[in-house]
């Protein structure tokens, strides 16, 4: 059954019938807007937009993969801040054609991602387009801390990371090269593993500043260091490389550096602390804050690897 | 200048550099989140989408008007829940040829009307696509009070109107014929005049159920009949047909009471009210909640003039 035959009521209500509202919701889908508890007395709010050919190909990803990313690239921007995430408002625009199942399944994988936080799809909307596209809306709640912004790296701090990097952008190499193994790879790049506790525990920690890596570690840093006004240098070897990803890329004749430093939609989280503090675990320091006006060095050397950020008009 | 030569990030600057953040917002722009205010303790939230060829025309309207309505849309389901919009949160999918001052008098747009409530855009995210699509996130705060439901109709509550209905419809029927006139009625599809602030209004006088007709007066009349397992019963005389709308459905061979009755894109606000009950200033009584289920009648009968609603994927 596509889209059109179900109707905009009809895909609405089976769409809604998957998913949970989560522990936040106290209004959930049906009603003009819908409510969630903000105890902090305010409310971290994220939208990233999904477009069918740009951020993902249905050959290429289920559409629970999309469900999940969609949700994941959202909750990550949250948990950047230092907040939990407590929901997510979702708009899919669908073509006419679109298998109702393929609407069904993005919400399995939105609510499956959701989930991992405790979180829930709370509202959102549907319109039919020639282009497939998922608007999401992640809202968070701060729990009393000050909001970890980009600003806040001061010279002398050290740059640590949380998550894996480099993993989704050898997966889509990978695909682009006509390949589906290996499947570590390849599964990174359908779906990321954000470690969502590790940003609220970053903020308690002390963390200065924090981002999330989707655009590329350099690129990403680079906004730390240009909203700071400081310099960021890291340690090459400080990033190990790990053995299914060093053959994939001699397979494919490509550095896997640039993979690590410049690729993307990890979704790890980089944070910079004071050089003294403690750092909670799964935190690996990579690097250091210095003088400087936004640069990002390797090794105290520019990156000669390439383009190191995405642009998503180009 | 077209989007794809100011790039993913100069874009974002420019537009950025036309919003007002609003009173609510704490955090704004340029972050991985965006901060509002939420000193309820919960939040309202709402997502609408607008794509081009289904919900906006770029030779029917401007780009200022297209962010008027987007806005109006969402802020209009935050009123609707008795609740006061704090914040806008906007993705921007434009073709990269799109002109950049498109995006900035869409921005203008946006800006303007979300400054009608004192809201502001505090964050978004932009992609490129074949398919110019608007998707927008409202945050509001509800004050204190219960958020008015769809489903609170109780059997002799009656049924009350704050806002215009039927002239947008009437302005796109005008548009569909090939003419720019009247004004009013074009002008009223460019851009909904919404009583913002008799959602809250209501909500405090005691409103037991509420929507924003979107989607034609009898069709979310209907949300709130089935939500509320209650019928609901028009009066047709309580509806004025003003001169210009009967005049331009005389030339254009048109029932005006079908523009008021089945027009959607006015978001009016549609309550009910104890009977007992004094209304605020600005609503006008238009029919009466009783026994049923989930059907609305105009003067005791079913309605026959054609389909009653919107269907996003028809």
């Amino acid at each position: 059954m596509t889209v059109a035959n179900a109707g905009e009521f009809g895909l609405i209500a089976r769409v809604t019938a998957r998913l949970r509202p989560g522990r936040a919701c106290l209004l959930g889908p049906g009603d003009d807007a819908a409510v969630v508890a903000a105890p902090d007395g305010r409310v971290a709010a994220s939208t990233d937009v999904l477009v069918e050919g740009r951020h993902f190909r249905r050959d290429w990803s289920s559409a629970r993969d999309v469900g999940h990313r969609a949700a994941a690239a959202n909750l990550a921007d949250i948990a950047a801040m230092g907040a939990v995430p407590t929901a997510l408002l979702v708009a899919l625009c669908a073509p006419p054609d679109l298998d109702v199942r393929w609407a069904e399944e993005l919400a399995d994988g939105l609510a499956a991602e959701a989930s991992l936080v405790d979180a829930g799809v709370v509202g959102g909307d549907m319109s039919a387009s020639p282009t497939l596209t998922i608007a999401v809306t992640a809202l968070g709640d701060l729990g009393g801390r000050s909001p970890v912004v980009r600003s806040g790296a001061r010279p002398g701090d050290v740059v640590a990371l949380n998550g894996r990097l480099g993993y989704a952008a050898a997966g889509y190499t990978v695909l682009t090269r006509g390949f589906r193994t290996p499947k570590l790879l390849v599964e990174a790049f359908r779906r990321p593993e954000v470690p969502y506790s590790a940003g609220p525990e970053a903020a308690r920690w002390g963390a200065t500043a924090m981002i999330d890596v989707s655009d590329g570690l350099l690129a990403d840093l680079g906004h730390i260091a240009t909203a700071s006004d400081v310099g960021i240098d890291l340690k090459r070897e400080a990033f190990i490389v790990p053995d299914t990803m060093r053959n994939a890329a001699a397979a494919l004749g490509v550095d896997p550096y640039h993979w690590i430093l410049a690729g993307g939609d990890d979704h790890a989280l980089a944070a910079t602390f004071p050089a003294d503090a403690a750092l909670p675990a799964g935190w690996t320091v990579v690097g250091t804050v210095g003088d400087g006006a936004g640069g990002v060095t390797v090794n105290g050397r520019a990156y000669r690897g390439g383009a190191t950020g995405w642009d998503h008009f180009r």
